[in-house]
């Protein structure tokens, strides 16, 4: 076969919700999809609309505005149906996307003990289902589950598969390694001998249980495959998927592949730590690429070897991948990354600016300090602001105090009072709500209603909270909120030891936010 | 040269320090070395007597009473010194350990740009070093530091300093991608070329600079390295190094090598959890063999098809490496998953009882109140043995109060009373924290150890806030904590319209588990 173009396949939104802790609302969903789109993410598999129906309004959603192709997926007909009277297949149709990638055993254990069907069977349910969905206007994306341990089982049957699916129209079939247990090497001569019967797109689905995912997914791109799976931040069933993120940088700097543009390229560190901000995890520092340590130096001879030269201790630039060295005892300059950001404030301000590098130490002491800006850009236009002296604060606060309680009778309640200056004005009132900083929030605004009616339009969206540094007494808090009037959605940060603080500074932060908003001011 | 038996090498006392926000304690290095000789590591790379004159006391307390052979690390001689006279290589025979490893450049760049060598003054650094160590009764392991990134650019030199490193009496040479850069078929053919001039054992040292560290170096065992180093856990300078636990169990479960016994394999999960303990990081649930989520199943078809055989979607099996399966309790999954988890209390059920029964509509019920189990299996537990009749609390909250508050002066403040009742015994107590939640979880933990000494070994590890329902006022707030007594680590979670209380209950569950767990009753 020929090679084809690399396409890059997501499924965050799919096989990244089953990993463990993962639970993403629609808006959740809404987001990633857009960040992915950004990047250059040429397919986004977003969901099972027969297991989860809600997903249907999903893909409603997603139908045009965006380049990536949105991908419904589903598994082929069961046993004993005709894909035309199948409800999962139906479901598939009904999500109404382009592209639907469907799933099929390509592994006779798995046919006989866990479908329970013939092989014979097995074959005529993928040849219905595939050509159904190709009459129905559909390109297919056929996943071979199980492909490489059914290959090592039985390589006649599980290439079998491959044939059908590529004989009923499948436009890609997607080796999947569904177990996460083979070797580089199995990979290698499995895609080869896929490539022998196949002319389609081959594609490439790991698991990392041993590890190994990211360079299985290379074997496999080595030996044909052109249509790479993952999730952008390796989330996933069990050791999750083949992390995304790191491929494409493999791909793009060790291979000289072009799946995304340069400047995409070096969004790859925002887009990780977005999407690990959305799905609410903690993204390790360790994260190839795009982990807060993946260019830091700590050893003595290793950064004065990069300091001499960077290459003596890095195996690629920082910027290729919008990341950043960090050398310990050294001050990081300011980033090219935030002058565009800090340019609509003052389009006068360049690299060299005493500005930029005020707003870039800022910045540093801020993120030593628990805050992280990738995902709460209203908190950065703030910051940014205040650095200028472009911001006049609405309001102050004078001081607060939140009581908590539960009873005997198990009733828990939760007030709050709180004084704010505004001018020359005080106003000090109190308010209870569910739990103290919903308490807080509702006598903060409450206190500034009085001043600023049209804070009454702005709610709170979403509310996320993140523990970080581990220990529990010296550990940070960090929270991130966000709220809406209805247009627009902006999220802002705050970090404190308390939760309390670090709540009342996400939330002065948004309120300032809207009130610059609704006096045009940003 | 013909293969030699595979030996096992640990740098996470040395190269696992470097990782960010590490930092180890003598008695956290002893309690590490106990553990990886019981595991069964063959060498343990212990520290740099040169640069931290502490690691001296550390060696003289290893050098008996264990199996592993303590290793000091260190450099060759500085330039234009004689092995004899230079500090660094007096330090490592200061050491007195039976084997050291010694760094030298293999990369003519580094040669040159970095150290400011000649390329023969660097040739003679290293036999001058080796020869010195070697008459001074040391086995020598020579690291040929940046050798791959030194093959691509100068084979010739970078094949040069090996050979004289094995001239000069080197008993291993460890080839080392120190910038972790290198795709794993450079790896293959680095490795063969440089078996094809060494006699004595090849090592291998990788990073995972590119997510490749454990494909990497089984790539370089299948071209002919015996001497396989790593760190345990992946801990080490940036991306960290090869984890040397998924490299183990990939070379006895996938290429059938006996590095250690079946029975050290199966503490390989123990092993790993302990050490991230002791260097109080958190290990990932999706590390591969020993991570909490390894062997979980969330997917409804995946906990089915696991159920009726586990081959299905697991491809070891978790026995193997001490680690277990777990069919997490989401909406998604079956009954099968949550029967499974019941018949560990009570064998006696099956699907159709009218416990099952009670149990799932239960859980049905919590889910919607905002609970989620699948990251939660011991409030799972707790609350089976509750609708089971198998529970009899260990205390009861009487009543608490919280007060969090900001003074004029912007300082934070919060104070936590708490009330509980133990038998027919009240404690009334407080505490302060930082911020509420940790107040709260202070003050009970006081009331608690009056009667409960034991729960002063149990720590809180993570902390994480979820709020759900999108709207402000009605939002429910999920917590989920995860807790640990230094060998099992726990996760509970609870919900509720309020943090504190939300909190409070995952709080108590993780105290109840605790106390369960140290009277043998779960």
């Amino acid at each position: 076969m020929a090679r084809k173009k690399v396409e890059l396949f997501d499924s965050t939104l799919r096989d990244g919700a089953q990993g463990q802790g993962i639970s993403f609302s629609t808006d959740d969903k809404l987001k990633i999809f857009a960040a992915l789109d950004r990047f250059g993410i040429d397919y986004i598999e977003a969901g099972n609309p027969f297991s989860n129906p809600k997903d249907l309004e999903f893909f409603k959603s997603v139908r045009s505005s965006y380049g990536a192709k949105a991908v419904a997926f589903g598994s082929t007909a069961r046993k004993g149906v005709a894909a035309k009277d199948d409800e999962n297949v139906a479901a598939l149709i009904k999500a109404d996307t382009s592209h639907v990638a469907v799933f099929g055993k390509a592994w006779d254990m798995q046919v006989t003990d866990i479908i329970g069907a013939s092989l014979e069977e097995n074959l005529a349910m993928i040849t219905d289902t595939v050509q159904y969905l190709k009459s129905r206007g559909k390109a297919v994306i056929f996943d071979a589950e199980h492909f490489f341990d059914g290959y090592k089982a039985n390589p006649d049957y599980s290439l079998e598969v491959l044939k059908a699916a590529q004989k009923a129209g499948a436009s890609v079939i997607a080796l999947c390694d569904t177990r996460g247990g083979c070797m580089p090497e199995e990979i290698t001569a499995a895609v080869k001998a896929a490539g022998k019967i196949c002319d389609v797109g081959l594609g490439i689905h790991c698991h990392n249980d041993c590890g190994c995912a990211v360079a299985n997914t290379l074997a496999a791109y080595r030996a044909g495959a052109s249509h790479i799976q993952g999730t952008f931040i390796g989330i996933g069933e069990r050791c999750g998927n083949a992390n995304l993120a790191t491929i494409t940088a493999n791909l793009q700097l060790k291979y000289n592949v072009s799946a995304v543009s340069e400047a995409q390229l070096q969004t790859l560190t925002e887009t990780a730590r977005y999407i690990a901000e959305v799905a609410n995890i903690k993204l390790p520092g360790t994260a190839p690429y795009v982990g807060g340590s993946a260019f830091a130096h700590k050893g003595g001879m290793h950064a004065d070897g990069v300091v001499k030269n960077p290459a003596s201790f890095e195996h690629t630039a920082p910027d290729a991948v919008g990341n950043e060295r960090r050398l310990p005892l050294s001050e990081v300059s300011g980033r090219a990354a935030i002058l565009s950001a800090i340019k609509r404030f003052d389009p006068s301000l360049d690299k060299n600016s005493p500005e930029t590098k005020a707003i870039a130490a800022k910045l540093k002491k801020l993120e030593q300090g628990g805050f992280q800006f990738e995902a709460a850009s209203a908190s950065f236009d703030m910051m940014v602001l205040r650095e200028l002296g472009k911001f006049t604060p609405h309001f102050e606060i004078d001081h607060f105090k939140v009581i908590s309680s539960q009873g005997h009778d198990g009733a828990e309640k939760a007030n709050a009072v709180i004084k704010i200056k505004v001018g020359d004005s005080y106003e000090i009132t109190a308010d209870e709500g569910d739990g103290p900083v919903n308490a807080i929030d509702k006598a903060l605004r409450k206190a500034l209603e009085v001043f600023y009616p049209e804070l009454s339009r702005m709610h709170l969206i979403d509310y996320k909270v993140r523990v970080i540094g581990g220990a529990d007494t010296a550990a940070i808090t960090r929270v991130l909120i966000e709220s809406s009037d209805g247009n627009d959605v902006w999220t802002t940060v705050g970090a404190s030891e308390d939760i309390i603080s670090a709540s009342v500074s996400a939330l002065t932060d948004s309120l300032e936010y809207m009130l610059l908003k609704s006096n045009n001011h940003i």
